[in-house]
């Protein structure tokens, strides 16, 4: 047989075939008009997702150089901030702000439980000098949602700003910027935006950019103020990844032409049908608040989970994610992100149960893959 | 008439088309071991070129982020350094260091004059305290090289450590690392790597990396020790721009075909062929000590440099590359690098003599493609 590859993580996520060949022309310079034209059309395709009227700025760089950016922006040393941390991507705020000097109130959850807007009112109450809250609105390590439209109204009302990390969330699931009074949003490339990795986005709301006048940390290649600038002259301030900016104008074509509304249905959808799936076949999610965006689930009792996918990535290669430390082997996460569909969700299901056959798990045959057709088929329009 | 684009930019360069293929590929996922063998091979092959045992770590970022990524990682506040600035990229290890608090004896050249390793001695000798020397290879806003052989002798024997931009200068002009005492090494995709933007390149020698021990200046995305970590692990510590490192593999196994000798020995003849060439029409070179990166020509007297510029890229489509600030207009820059062979010289010194006769330069047409094809016929094998 040939074994076709599947890939079906949460990061990098499939681009679609005409959007990798966008990346196949030949160079053109970035200081040019016709350069120009593109990177304001993948701008205002970016405001769009992001549903914003600020300024979204492009960096050439992963998530977490956004991430960076969002603190180094509007800190100072010493200002106090509250985290939340619920997986690996809630911890790595912590992580950022302390290397910076930062004073972190970090909020740890188990992985996958929630945290309501008013625990964050609580914590806001007691910590009254908290100049920013950071969380995530899709923690991609557990497959957990957080309430950022609830958050947005608790942190409205103060002093502080809200700083959202929507790396895989943004397109996936709701998260109206401006609607929801998030201060910072910020995304990367290689999620539901359907391009390779290489991109980040942030936008700044006018409370945040307040901050950014106040803010001594150090920053060049990350200051937002040059990025500013540059985008006043339709530019980056540095030399950006041409081809990747291609691709991303090409891709939110594309995202525009089946509507932000459609392609967060589209990920409902996706992320229904597989959680009936596993759910069919007896599995247990690890989530209690889980999103579209990746589904993460628990390993059955007595079964190896690094075994479940490393048979899943290795024999069948649909390329599903592990989990991460410190709970590696316990859960594994499927994802249903950015240019996957139905059959793919299909695809995930199907080699789930040979796999789980294989290891000894004692379950129907068939039901997995069942519960999922019968929701698709009737979302199928 | 078909107006075809040719790229005579120094950066972005031309991709060659079967690495702009590579591009078209489907998307994998990083966190494999398909992945981890084609990041190993290209980091191989940056070694390779750096001419240095030392790890090269690849970010994803422009060639500043790497500039800011030696200072961040070397450094800490109010600590002394030397930059030498002959140009706009001389001026910027100015403007990264003073943003982060770092003490600045900037030694401001004019643009195309030359620095000698006696001068530097000097410096060094009345600025004991020196921690580091931030100078430039290639310096692209003014096509000028410097004698980084030298800087190194001088800077070796003191306790300061040579941080060198060869951003444009790598691959096209010599620059052997460890042979030459150069402590940081830095570049970037988009020039004689032959790929696009998105991707720079660092190494540390043993002397600068005991200073990442001892410095205190905040950093995280581009923290050079987690980058070596993962590297241990054949890895990056953030998700990189894949469809990148796979086109840099492709494009270092071509340069590896063909050798690093000969690719320096070839742009040794582009660049003396472009200088012979707008010589015999009478024309100046800006710098006192030109590379063969990029050529800086004076506008002659009396006509408009802007105007220049503007007809080579508009009409000729031969996209070479104005002055920058504040010396606009003053002179122009013709590029000869990377993927660029000796039928580009060509067009570019025929656009340039078609050009130059609409704007009313006297000049022989023709002599200017005369005198270039003369070296490059000789040198042809």
């Amino acid at each position: 047989m040939i074994k076709k590859y599947y890939l079906l993580s949460p990061g990098p996520t499939p681009v679609p075939e005409d959007v990798l060949a966008e990346a196949s022309k030949p160079i053109i310079h970035h200081r040019t008009s016709e350069f120009s034209d593109i990177f304001m059309e993948a701008i205002d395709g970016l405001k769009y997702t992001f549903q914003t009227k600020n300024d979204v700025f492009i960096l050439t760089s992963s998530g977490t150089g956004a991430m960076e950016t969002a603190i180094a922006n509007t800190l100072s040393p010493a200002d106090k901030v509250i985290t939340i941390n619920g997986g690996k991507f809630g911890e790595r705020w912590g992580h950022i702000c302390r290397a910076y000097g930062v004073n972190v109130k970090e909020i740890t959850l188990g992985w996958g439980e929630p945290f309501s807007k008013a625990q964050l009112a609580d914590e806001l109450k007691v910590n009254p000098e908290t100049k920013a809250v950071f969380t995530t609105l899709s923690e991609t390590s557990s497959g957990t949602i957080y309430d950022i439209q609830g958050f947005g109204e608790v942190v409205d009302s103060t002093d502080a700003i809200l700083v959202v990390d929507g790396i895989s969330g943004i397109g996936a699931t709701p998260c109206p910027m401006d609607e929801w009074k998030v201060d910072i949003l910020i995304s990367g490339s290689q999620k539901s935006f359907m391009i390779p990795p290489g991109l980040s986005y942030i936008a700044f709301s006018p409370k945040a950019w307040t901050l950014t006048e106040k803010s001594t940390l150090p920053k060049f290649y990350f200051d937002a103020k040059r990025a500013k600038k540059s985008l006043g002259k339709r530019t980056t301030p540095w030399t950006p990844a041409i081809s990747l900016i291609i691709q991303q104008k090409k891709a939110l074509e594309f995202i525009k032409s089946i509507g932000l509304e459609n392609l967060i249905e589209h990920h409902r959808i996706l992320g229904e049908s597989t959680r009936a799936g596993v759910k069919a076949i007896g599995l247990e999610l690890l989530s209690k608040s889980p999103g579209n965006i990746v589904t993460a689930i628990k390993v059955p009792e007595g079964l190896d989970g690094k075994e479940i996918v490393k048979t899943m990535q290795g024999k069948y290669k649909a390329y599903i994610a592990g989990a991460q430390d410190p709970h590696k082997g316990e859960f594994f996460r499927i994802a249903h992100l950015g240019y996957m569909g139905g059959f793919d969700v299909i695809t995930s299901l199907s080699a789930l149960e040979m796999t789980l056959s294989e290891v000894g798990y004692r379950f129907e045959r068939g039901k997995a893959v069942k519960a999922a057709e019968e929701i698709l088929e009737e979302n199928w329009k």
